[in-house]
């Protein structure tokens, strides 16, 4: 089968590699849609996401949805021929983590398109047949795929422990950023404060229904920061935000989730700056009594998820702002890790 | 009165001030012990916690006792006579944080021996009424003190939200981090990991009841931490700990305390290294969906903490290892920031 | 001033009274609207509420507004002129609840329209200023009154601690019950199974926007309730709902909150039945291993509900199915207790 | 193999019945020991627990503990040879409750010892390799059994969340009412207040080291439990206990762990009335907004239980108040059922 395999940094090469042949437990899926997510461009452009570093050609993508072409003895044979979106990381199911409940943190998760793990960007792959999701004939290939980055923001959601009334700021407005504020609207948040710093991203969350939006200085994330920092203060008449969310790629992320938040608030880290080690501004973590609490993906989320978008709550079919063919799969990567064209997701499809 | 005044970097000086006049509602205590803190001596060595900075003379000290000579008229007159342990800030009652519990993160707190506010270090002080409490003749006024700290340990605990079985790594062996971890013993942790660069410290802690101690390697925090982690991850068998505190007043044990937690774990972060911006290893975090929880001294603590302390369960006074004269003060400060004559808590007594 | 008096069972009567003076901390009302509420109508049928018991005449009422005509000296002089939502309960900020920001629990709580204190179907009523919540003109008496109901939804919906993708049941479709489905689905809840045995405040709850709705056979909540539980089963395959919610005034609605009620499900408690003594499915909430959670009316609620209502989130307005004039108080009452006229909120006005 | 089996209400036969042949993931246990259980002697009188019913002849007892005789294929074969506490609920680890951590609410679970499970008063027994957990040769049978019961009572610490300085109450002083209140001081309970109506379990208690206990009125547990909450309520100066604990068997002692409960606090049921429906005072529960906890059994708590009692924290030994051999194995449930001669733990051992 064709498969588009990392190189090197910014290049990606179109290969032929062997067809999987499902075991007992998998479905094998016949892919049709793959999104670029922002850990893939980590991987594209450096390879490497902090110390996990990519040192041999690996497919990359875990955003993907697929036709079930055939399962394996112990799987469920009802899924054949259905459309399903994947959960990309699988669990061992045994260790201390599966056994509790928080699979997402499983020692020994097998994680697609990073070190050693092929991922989905090619024509077919071969998964636990426990993890692929039937999603009706309505929702499309392209629609299935951005489940995974819809259960992120569920995650985060749910890491968030909103309570009624509860204000909040999400700091980058890519995909998972907007998701995560169309989210906090779903559980009631009723102003949710918005920053990034490219105006397009500023125009799209405006255009998504967030109608509390900032735009920081562009070029100057530090200043812009601060800017958007005094913005929310202004708002909210001193008093900062309930909850807060880094959903940023930056270093500057995490600290302006501090800064947003209020006496004894909450943030929640979901942005991957790509670095091992960040500032976190602790005189005011200490002095205000936060509480910091970092997402790993998701866990229990796709059923959720799935309902979310089938009752039109949850939109993330107006986020697919750009569509490739898999012959243009390098485009896809190379357009978002530029930012170019008003970016928002670009999607992969067959 | 006579009262030591800071008065540049290292340098009090005794002065003499106008003896103070409680309020209606206030009482005047005629101090009787005064406590060293580390945030004490940040002030004294550097004349600065992060951005709060001593730009006048003040007197410093917030940890203290003595006994009440009057009650203003609105005050509790079966307080005159009694020694009482001070808690030290003084909330404003009508912010929304002191309405909904937490005074601790009140926005107009006062909070003695800090900029623009005077401390204890003196001979006669006024306070709230309501935030005197009484303590028997059984406890001496050197111990009565001791209950300001013993209450950050309290709440330090309270916030790791300890459950039956949990293992716990303490970084710092001052006095908080001792406390704290004979309140993690109090709280049925059966084994707390404990760690100092000194090995004075370390040698205390073994004689205070901790019976897992580690020594990094003194003048390289750094890599005396990576080798800590690497003996709480042997200890237990690369699982690493259930909740972790950070005591230390250096910029690495936040990021030790994140080493040290397991996946899922929870950090609770009562040291100030005196910085606005420490580094924190995100990735860490992330992967392992960590929740951090600073600290910020203490609410609601004190009648509890002296409850522990009557009943013999948490001991503070083997942590009394100097009491210096009233005359001596600037010598506790001294000893204290050089971490002198193997020095944990320097007890200032009339 | 006049005001209508509890005088016996059924029985008011319209009395003249002194007008209040409101002390310094104080506001004057005049009374604009009053709405009748379950717990009015548990004392004017039985003068009681399980073992609150009215033993002398006593007005009525707690859910009100009306214009600020003057504010005592220590009061904020900016609310003269102004209609306000007053929140009813007055606690007294010094006890260990209220301290600890929980101050509907107040030890000496004053609340209107009970035993000893009288409540607003009057002229005038004086209350502490603070509990005066400014609504903007475009807020009629008649919905301000509504704030009160409202906030014991709030409270509860908060109460719920709800997760993205809850599923939950609602018990009894009176005006808390349908203002607890509403937050529900404001908080994210997708699915809000809603049960009631009288059809027209099922048809009520369909108009309300509560799209799976069931009526249990009028005149036999026990077995009305047995079939409710196996139409909530049906709809879940099994499972049940992750929480539930008691809204009615009957003894069984606690027990069909629980057998509504998922595995390590929670429910929580708002209706009254009036009982001291009600019983509970033992068996089921220990194989289940439940959590109950009770609902004390609210708790720094007020501005948050306000919010909702201005946003057009929460609709109260559409719950006012009958609105009479002071002088006729006492049909108000009467109509309510005999679920007359398809009521759900009958509203005095002046 | 020999096994006593239940016929009757208050009649066990002794039968053969076939050696159980282990299956790939079993192991085979030689039974050395085996606990009587309150549970069991709802079975042993009345052939019921509830809704769950005896309707046919079946082995009781699920306290237990033997040597692993054999191990299937698939299983751990280090574990031949070796004592072992068994954990007796075999969750089906696929089900919602078991993948998100809370197998002790597994839809399918398989518990001996009651309707068509057989359990281990019988000569071998095999169980999932899994939920065998090998203890040191310190380490008697009846000790290894006495995990069974002390895990309850880890589990209802657990489910407190006890914070420093909380204090509590425990009603019913059998062996997990003791189990229980020790626990409770081991997470740092300062006040744990111990109520029973038997006055040798009362003494119990004072030897086991609880020195808060009162004895209600025997005979009455109404009136008893009314003099039990008085003495609490003057323990307290009237505040009651910030957690309350039902390990009684009788209808009364959920209303008591209300009752001594303060407001905002908790209550933890674990006891078991054996009846589907008790009386719950719904006033209090709603005047002091209560928060009801049911505790089902145990999750994850065998590593945690068998670490406290082989550091001596938790010492279960001294409960075991009376040994039978096998072949006396009938009077031991009769010992239990009548309280006779002080029974706190009967003990079958082989």
């Amino acid at each position: 089968m064709k498969a588009w395999q990392w190189l090197a940094p910014k290049t990606l090469g179109l290969v032929d590699l062997p067809r999987p042949v499902p075991q007992k437990h998998e479905a094998l899926i016949r892919v049709e849609a793959v999104g670029v997510c922002g850990s893939d461009i980590h991987y594209f452009l450096d390879g490497a996401i902090g110390e996990n570093r990519l040192t041999s050609p690996v497919v990359l993508g875990h955003e993907y949805a697929g036709i079930v072409e055939e399962v394996g003895a112990d799987g469920d044979q009802a899924l054949v021929g259905r459309r399903v979106a994947v959960e990309p990381g699988i669990p061992c199911r045994r260790c201390e983590w599966c056994v509790k409940g928080r699979y997402n943190l499983c020692t020994s998760l097998f994680f697609p398109g990073g070190p050693g793990s092929d991922g989905a960007v090619c024509e077919y792959i071969a998964v636990d047949h426990e993890f692929c999701f039937p999603v009706p004939d309505s929702i499309s290939a392209g629609t299935a795929a951005m489940v995974e980055p819809a259960a992120v923001a569920v995650h985060t959601a749910a890491l968030a422990k909103i309570r009624p009334g509860d204000t909040a700021a999400v700091f980058g407005l890519g995909v998972i950023g907007l998701l995560t504020a169309r989210m906090l609207q779903i559980c009631g948040v009723a102003r949710v404060f918005c920053v990034d710093v490219l105006p397009y991203r500023v125009a799209a969350a405006e255009r998504y229904g967030l109608n509390e939006v900032f735009c920081s200085q562009p070029g100057s994330l530090k200043e812009g920061g601060a800017s958007a920092l005094d913005w929310i203060r202004e708002k909210t008449e001193g008093r900062c935000c309930d909850v807060t969310f880094d959903c940023t790629n930056s270093a500057e992320g995490m600290g302006l989730a501090c800064g947003a938040a209020r006496r004894g608030g909450r943030a929640v880290l979901t942005g991957i700056s790509g670095n091992e080690m960040d500032p976190l501004p602790v005189s005011i973590a200490r002095r205000r009594e936060l509480c910091l609490q970092w997402c790993r993906r998701f866990v229990h989320n796709y059923p959720v998820t799935i309902e979310y978008i089938l009752s039109g709550a949850l939109d993330v079919d107006s986020l697919i702002t750009h569509v490739f063919s898999f012959e243009e799969a390098q485009q896809a990567f190379a357009l978002t890790s530029a930012y170019g064209d008003e970016v928002l997701k670009a999607s992969i499809e067959w």
